[in-house]
């Protein structure tokens, strides 16, 4: 039987992360493709006994339905400690946020929310590819402005906002970009923030691995310096907590809010309530600080210790990386290619996994000579053994 | 500020339960109005169990990301299971099961996969609220079906599928319906596949309440009878094991869960790992038949008892009711009125809330002489006082 399936979904593919991953079954293989926390990472002995005590005391709770908004005492200490990171004009309270599965779904219903099919979401280019597709299974079209060393190309910005009549959002991950790793300056902040307002257009804050900074200062949120209610905020608990529990959140103005809440409704009713209280009492009763603490010392290990090796095994005449103050990716460059692919295919022969860039343009069908390099899950000895291995691959295709 | 939302979602309310349950937040109020599992019917302490037991043995597995199609075994022991039920023709082996968060996401990605802005999902009328949330934020027009007492009107059915042209997908839920608690009869559902076949319409089969039957006897799946791959398959466990985990599952033709796999990836990446892994290890470690035996019991007892209290506190010349053989609801319609409204206020007034059949409408704007009783979770105590204070009202309406 032939099936008819709806414009929006019928050219979308399955990701090139995916289909890296598929390759990733093989255990000799050295992975630097992921996008995954530490294993190391989870709290697992916190996790472990507010689990317990949980299901002691309220069963009922964590069992039946929940409220589409997200349980109230977590939705509270969200908002608290937003408040306390990036000050009062974060957010309101408990009421201005709501809780979503994984920030993924924000960024979906954010999407939803605006986008007629047809409508554009402007992105940095490249992006984080799983927001690609969520504006592309919503039928809305992907437009590209290329990334600088310190966030956005302002001027292109405008001239797509000038040119592109029909769009809707704006979206950005300004601290520790997924792929690249760049953290976008306060002057450009404030100045996509004044772009936006001049062409009266959405911002989508993406921002998933901020508390992952483990060198530098923190950079205040478009969130926090929005005056008109036009951010739209996600982040998540995935890569502070637990990423296969699914609890992200999104801080919107009310009327937003209600618009994605009737939207989440219609996906999922609700964020499963156990990991919602489970997220709340980690971090009222635990010291999620000192714990954030924990992970970016190991990340900050691993990074260093992922650059040393790049400076080390690769040859600098061939290639470029970025160095970032957190998160979880390096993006490397080629120079004088415009392909990354040929690299990506004989590094997977020497049993060494990346991901090509063209995987995270606004147009896929584009080349790109970069690669993606993700240190969290790699162990040690991986990072050395895996990045040497890369080194050989790249001098091998420039000889 | 002025937001500028997407057409699909400007007109899209919260629902009328919605509205209704922010009432039920007076304790002195007797809900018939969820649709909630009773809560003595969640197995709290074998889940306490296996939750302290994943914990300690696979945390890392339960707390890491995984696949978007789900725990694979998971996804065996659901086909397992359905072939069990319903024989062969059920479904093929795992790789056809994908597990999704709560039966409503499937329902969500089954539009989003077959549907554009614009194109019609014909529904039997009235239907599950949710679900016509779904279809329309995603752009497309529910066209309703009339209701007889054994399931969809097959005349005007076929009348329905000659005349709309952009009908893309037929919604049913054959056994114990919501709102109605009608069960459609085996003719019936070979009278819809073969006008399915006729007309090439894909159906999305809805069966949340399929496992709570305490009367009668099972009828087959359209998806057990379907031979040309039509039939999109949808269930959950939700209503007998735990609501709030959020997980349910889709069996479908391997092109088709393809396509909803993508759209899933972009909505939440996957459904929580942890209750995929509790889920699992219940039906391989417990006696689930058992279980759902126990829940059956419960509810045969509660929905004899709020019948009998029909029989003797309301006039049957005033009203008649559906008598379900399954499920968690009873449907009743107000003879010789168009308008369910005003006793849906009166008895809220008497502290009795039950919704009126109009939220379930596919033209919500229309009256409905009709509204929906919930019997799962009403205490005894309750369903006697309330049925009566409903009673009451209804002839102090006729007077």
């Amino acid at each position: 039987m032939k099936y008819n399936f709806s414009d929006k979904l019928s050219n979308l593919k399955p990701s090139a992360i995916r289909e890296i991953f598929k390759s990733l079954s093989d255990p000799t293989v050295i992975s630097f493709a992921a996008g995954n926390p530490a294993p190391e990472s989870f709290p697992v002995e916190a996790i472990e006994k507010i689990s317990a005590d949980i299901f002691r005391t309220e069963p009922v709770t964590a069992l039946q339905y929940g409220i589409t908004e997200g349980y109230p005492p977590l939705r509270n200490a969200i908002a608290e400690r937003q408040k306390k990171r990036f000050g009062e004009g974060m957010v309101r309270d408990g009421e201005s946020v709501m809780v979503v599965s994984g920030g993924q779904q924000g960024i979906e219903l954010a999407c939803k929310a605006f986008c007629n099919e047809g409508d554009a979401v402007i992105c940095e280019d490249p992006s984080f590819i799983g927001a690609l597709n969520s504006f592309r299974s919503n039928g809305a079209r992907t437009v590209g402005v290329p990334m600088e060393s310190d966030g956005i190309d302002i001027n292109a910005l405008e001239e797509t906002l000038k040119t592109e009549k029909r769009a809707k959002l704006l979206y950005i991950i300004p601290t520790f970009q997924n792929p690249t790793g760049i953290t976008m300056s306060v002057e450009k902040r404030r100045a996509v923030l004044s772009l936006a307002e001049k062409y009266n257009i959405m911002i989508l804050e993406d921002n998933p691995y901020g508390e992952l900074r483990f060198a530098g200062k923190d950079i205040p949120t478009l969130k926090s310096m929005d005056d008109s209610g036009r951010v739209i905020y996600c982040s998540s608990f995935s890569k502070i907590l637990s990423a296969g529990m699914r609890v992200g959140f999104v801080i919107a103005p009310d009327v937003i809010l209600s618009k994605m809440t009737v939207a989440k409704q219609s996906e999922d009713v609700h964020t499963n309530v156990f990991f919602q209280m489970l997220s709340y009492r980690f971090m009222s009763e635990f010291d999620i600080d000192g714990h954030i603490a924990k992970i970016n010392d190991l990340y900050r290990k691993k990074c260093t210790l992922m650059l040393d090796c790049i400076d080390k095994y690769i040859d600098s005449e061939y290639a470029e990386f970025t160095r970032a103050e957190g998160g979880l990716f390096i993006w490397g460059t080629l120079k004088g290619m415009t392909d990354s692919t040929p690299l990506v295919k004989k590094a997977l022969e020497k049993k060494v996994a990346v991901v090509p860039g063209s995987a995270f343009n606004c147009d896929p069908s584009l080349p790109s000579p970069s690669f993606r390099l993700n240190y969290s899950t790699p162990s040690d000895e991986q990072i050395v053994t895996g990045i040497k291995a890369l080194g050989e691959t790249i001098r091998e295709m420039y000889s």
